[in-house]
């Protein structure tokens, strides 16, 4: 991968004198059609040796383009917020919003070369990183943003000239610390471990661009002009490419599915309601407070129709817990911040930290069901979102954090009743509106939407519990009850239990009862 | 995943007696319209559980369709063939061609399940096996082809049951074995790993179908209603999807590059030549019958002009051999079978058993050469074709196959020069042809290609070695020289060396010149 960045290329003054003006101003235009019109987020990785140019690049980059919509990240050691979440949070915060240039000065790359140069991680770890940060890519590509990844290369005579240089240059000297020249010790190293993690991460959609590093001018100039005709071809293309996606099947042959099986009939009476829902909110009080919480983070994700109880259901999680301690996100349309990011953006940012609760009435399913039914996002957004999801949520897992999620599920009589309560009932009528009378009649679509959902997302990491709803007594003890076993066996070190579909057994269950009859199901 | 598939599925005897005729009727003449007008090939994995209906479902499928336009492969033990080539060897030579079905038995899904579940390979490389079946599937469904994964799902006492049923009956006891019920007691396992494995291999473009085994109806008809509906949608779609890919960039913005930096005055006199060439001839003979190379086998793949002297560097490997241990494959213009597959499959064909050599005279990169310049397929095609062939070379290098690549590099004036000759030279007429006049015309874009090519496929597993081809001696020794060294340093368990883009010292060299030059370089 390195070979052209080894022949020392070079540009003479003149040369770059002459080229300079036209490409500045023809980057100014590209940056301004890219804002103005197409609004497309693009990455820019700036990455490679020490020395090799990466700070000087960045700052003609400043000089030639228009600064306001350029940003620059600089990634060092992770701070408090972002050691306490997983690795990619302190990237997906930094991404830059459609419209805007996001310049990556270290990136998703560094932490898996150092890790591998001080032998932290092994071969296999690595390419499993980079088989995550193909996916990342993949992802920010399908989602229309321009993903350019640079790499400045030295020979390593050529670094330690760099470095002399650098040093004999008052101007310059300043840069070329002991730590500099103690990083050449480890130049076969960083180029046995950097070539091998550039070659597995040279997609098609992201490909590696490596650069020679040692000439100033042909370096910017080069880099420059990649980012020009990249951006012309970007703006001249359409927005979103379409990777290759199998439409959804339908296994309901016999018409049943996991939603027709839920038995709805399934009650609990008021008062053992009362007895199992104080027993299992002492039990959250006490696990969120448990030593072994500090180091994991609990994420409640609430799905279910209009009048499901999420509200209610979360209202009686959370009254368990400090609220200095958790937060509770309400989905809604995304915000034009929001809108001008990847669909996951939105979550990632309200992801807690460790030995914090977040819960989330609505989810990042949004997209695989009221964007699919209502055709807010494409067939092809909607049938890629399954993967994204599951690479988000497996992020989260392997960062420690116990991620619980709740369809809550109502018959199509219970939901007309309650939306009539609600209506009758003044300070519940600002909860119907002329939407939700609408969605109703799109129940099938959704039922689809949702049985395909579960038969996809729901994986030993994050398993989906579906809850029996039209009473809601029986729907909170079921929940309350499913998030303490889980947070319980996480800590405990268990896997995630096999999924809960449904219930076997019936209607009024004592604690000790619900206990036999989960643990059979 | 499993939780449609544990819901207790049923389809009457009526229900299925009257769905089945139109479905027979359609899945026909989608097989016929396959075949005759759209030319897709079809691949589907029939996989699960024991005694969920695997062999039955097949039968099925071939009363249903036109069993002329299907096949099924079913994988068991690897045979000597077989386990001596790259992993997925057997699975490239199965794959169907345009216009058929292909019904996989058994798949490359199989054995890292299996090797998993004995614990003859850790979590990260089930993992990385499921990174490059990924990349596998993907590639194949880019080259047109349909993919459709079923997973046959039985609950424990399901399978329990199934087996008494099928014992019970004398018609079915035979296929009932103490290996089966073996099989159950590892259910749990096969449950766990499958469950992993299922997830990280669920990608948007070849998603699993999990369908329910225990009631032969409901999974005969759902299989059947799948593939039908899959097939229908395919017919009815663009023939080539069209993943994201990035344009190509150039980096010699000062016009220099690898191939203008060649040193073409490099010459061998015929004396030093004769000595030298012998040697090394010698040396690789002794290489090929080293014990060591038993457990190996060797790739030497050439590029070059037209002209370039290829034939005559084969020539001069090949006699340092035993005909019966190498094979030489001229690639030309591929064969009908060929075209009706995806394109590397016609060099996986020719890959060497262990202790043999395969030498292509043009090879898998006429894609990114001949192909791309000449507009023989899409720039989306060629574009991703890059990581297509790094993924080749890296399952060839992980299985102990040496692959060593030359490219001969001659001047325009030099293949002129030889052309002329060629046209005189009677028994060498025939080289020369309209097409080589034409192609030199194309010198620039050529050029081009070939920069690319080094750039993104020169990997640490399988590097370029560029060759000043202009003095045929020198050109010759070269190559022997690489060959010989490399090998001798993979049988001593030394990883490639570092590509070889130039030489750096001058002409004539003496054999022991020659090495420190190498050395240096």
């Amino acid at each position: 991968m390195f070979e052209s960045a080894e022949i020392g290329h070079k540009i003479s003054k003149a040369a770059y004198r002459e080229a300079v003006p036209a490409l500045r101003a023809a980057l100014l235009g590209a940056q301004v059609d890219l804002h103005e019109n197409r609004k497309i987020p693009v990455v820019v990785l700036i990455s490679g040796q020490d020395g090799a140019g990466k700070g000087e690049t960045i700052n003609v980059l400043y000089q030639w383009m228009d600064p306001r919509f350029i940003s620059t990240l600089a990634f060092a050691e992770p701070t408090d917020e972002e050691s306490e979440r997983p690795a990619m949070w302190r990237y997906w915060r930094s991404l830059p919003p459609k419209g805007r240039i996001g310049i990556f000065a270290g990136s998703w790359y560094s932490d898996p070369i150092r890790q591998r140069i001080q032998g932290e991680i092994s071969l296999k770890e690595l390419d499993a990183r980079a088989d995550q940060i193909n996916r990342f890519e993949s992802m920010l590509v399908s989602e229309g943003a321009l993903v350019l990844k640079f790499w400045f290369h030295l020979t390593k005579d050529g670094q330690k000239k760099r470095l002399k240089d650098l040093e004999s240059d008052p101007r310059t000297a300043w840069r070329v610390t002991k730590w500099n020249w103690d990083r050449l010790k480890t130049y076969d190293q960083l180029q046995d471990v950097a070539g091998h993690f550039l070659r597995v991460t040279n997609t098609p959609w992201a490909p590696w661009v490596v650069v020679e590093g040692a000439d100033d001018r042909y370096r910017s100039l080069t880099v420059g002009q990649i980012l020009l005709a990249a951006l012309q071809k970007k703006l001249a293309s359409p927005l979103l490419p379409e990777a290759p996606v199998a439409p959804i099947v339908r296994v309901d042959t016999d018409g049943r599915n996991v939603l027709s099986e839920l038995d709805l009939k399934l009650k609990l009476a008021d008062k053992p309601y009362e007895d199992e829902l104080a027993q299992w909110q002492g039990r959250l009080s006490e696990l969120v407070r448990d030593a072994r919480f500090k180091g994991r983070s609990l994420v409640c994700a609430f799905e279910g129709a209009d009048a499901a109880g999420k509200g209610g259901a979360i209202r009686r999680i959370a009254v368990a817990m400090d609220a200095r301690q958790y937060q509770v996100t309400p989905v809604a349309a995304p915000t034009e911040e929001e809108r001008a990011q990847p669909h996951l953006w939105r979550f990632w940012r309200h992801l807690p930290r460790k030995g914090h609760v977040a819960i989330f009435d609505r989810t990042w399913y949004g997209r695989v069901l009221v964007e699919r039914v209502e055709g807010f996002c494409t067939e092809n957004e909607w049938l890629r979102a399954y993967s994204e999801i599951n690479d988000f949520e497996h992020e989260m897992a392997e960062a420690g954090v116990i991620v619980v999620k709740f369809w809550l599920q109502i018959s199509q009589e219970e939901q007309l009743k309650r939306f009539k309560e609600r209506e009758k009932v003044a300070f519940k009528r600002f909860k119907i509106t002329d939407e939700d009378w609408r969605n109703r009649e799109k129940w099938d679509a959704y039922q689809q939407a949702i049985c395909d959902m579960v038969e996809r997302t729901s994986t030993g990491n994050a398993p989906w519990t579906l809850v029996e709803a039209n009473d809601k007594n029986y729907a909170r003890v079921k929940i309350l009850r499913t998030l303490c076993e889980r947070v319980e066996a996480e800590l405990k070190g268990d896997a995630a239990p096999a999924v809960t579909v449904k219930e076997k057994s019936a209607t009024k269950k004592s604690g000790k009862a619900a206990k036999r009859d989960k643990s059979g199901a």
